[in-house]
């Protein structure tokens, strides 16, 4: 029995995101296990560092699985690729200890939410990125984001549906950059709770604009009240860019 | 009467390239066209830069057309961009000299030619690379592209039906480098023959795969013939950046 590790980049577009679910075969987890577990001749089980929602793409998302098959990591790798299709791909495939699992034992996640806030729209960024054409204040918008950083109860920052006992989350840093019209905002945190980065971008988006006032954010947390937090900006500008063990 | 100039940013994977066409209604300048010519009421007639293939991008084409149209041109560009296709953008438009020729006019053209040279493919370079998987050797590349640089007749590096009378033009840098496994190939020259981009590049590739060594360029340069260079590379890869006058 060994334990694999792979690092995957997807683009998510057409996908009902990463995790397997009851009625669809449209995630991005079934594409790499039916391929997978064709491969070895066995029923593959992937663990995946968390989900991604629908139309949320990665560059560096992580997941792992055990396997009895003694195919040696390269030859597995090629052949996981080969048959994938070509919006994922596998970057890497290693031997891990077997105790390693890749949603338990995260440390630290980064994610990368990109806004295209040019004047008409990047031809180019339609996929990857929200398009605002308002124009947005990205001085408040940092004003705000370091309210982010630290531990906090994030309850305000989750969509309902979320099953997690604690919402208390720590945010390492948030850095944000505007380049020839495109804003990436940047979290690094130790974990995430259910629609999270999409509430603090869609926040800070209301901050850029004006709704909100940067010195509001401290209140917003406090609240513990999802309705009190802005609105929950669209998937395709989100990234999963890390994952950090 | 006014004269007006505009930038133009595509992405071209849908269309069949740049020029009208007798049939087909699914070029950039009809696109275009049939947008302006709705918002003035009159048939309009784009000069554009140059052509661009069907499946190739531009960053930045040129274009001009002449109306009697007395709208102010901000404008007209939030007009023209908001009955445009999403894929095609417009990113400025300025009135110029009644004689300008967008075509005629062009003293130097940029093109950017983008190689996928990763191990499996990347997944967001998909429609914007030309995906490569053989190893290739850059510094070989980059010793081939030298010879490029300067005056010369380019009749081996371009396809037959092109009408063009002097196959003499003059190339003033190609720059390449590689990051992350994707390869930019930076084409600076007074104008390029009908796919000489791609097939410079298809020849850069056959050096960098080890089929012709990088001293043999001067030679095929010298032939004047089609069949001494190398193969024409694939559309998605290439850029038009800009053009100066």
């Amino acid at each position: 029995m060994q334990n694999l590790r792979m690092t995957i980049q997807y683009d998510g577009t057409k996908y009902d995101g990463w995790q397997r679910q009851g009625n669809t075969k449209n995630t991005i987890q079934e594409k790499i296990e039916t391929v997978i577990s064709r491969i070895t001749g066995e029923e593959i089980e992937l663990n995946g560092s968390g989900r991604t929602d629908a139309g949320v793409h990665a560059l560096g998302q992580v997941a792992n699985f055990k396997t009895d098959s003694e195919y040696d990591e390269e030859y597995m790798l090629k052949e996981i690729n080969r048959y994938l299709p070509k919006d994922i791909r596998l970057l890497d495939l290693k031997k891990e200890d077997i105790r390693f699992h890749s949603r338990l034992n995260a440390k630290r996640k980064t994610y990368i939410y990109r806004i295209d806030n040019t004047d008409f729209g990047s031809v180019f960024d339609r996929r990857y990125a929200m398009r605002f054409n308002e124009r947005l204040d990205v001085k408040a918008m940092k004003e705000a984001a370091a309210f982010y950083v630290g531990e906090h109860d994030f309850k305000s920052f989750c969509t309902k549906k979320s099953m997690k006992k604690s919402t208390v989350r720590r945010i390492y840093s948030v850095d944000i950059t505007k380049n020839n019209g495109i804003i990436e905002i940047i979290y690094c945190g130790n974990g995430f709770l259910y629609n999270m980065v999409r509430i603090l971008t869609g926040t800070l988006i209301d901050v850029g604009r004006g709704r909100i006032n940067p010195w509001d954010i401290a209140d917003i947390i406090e609240a513990r009240d999802r309705g009190r937090a802005g609105f929950t900006a669209e998937p395709e500008g989100l990234f999963l860019k890390s994952v950090e063990y």
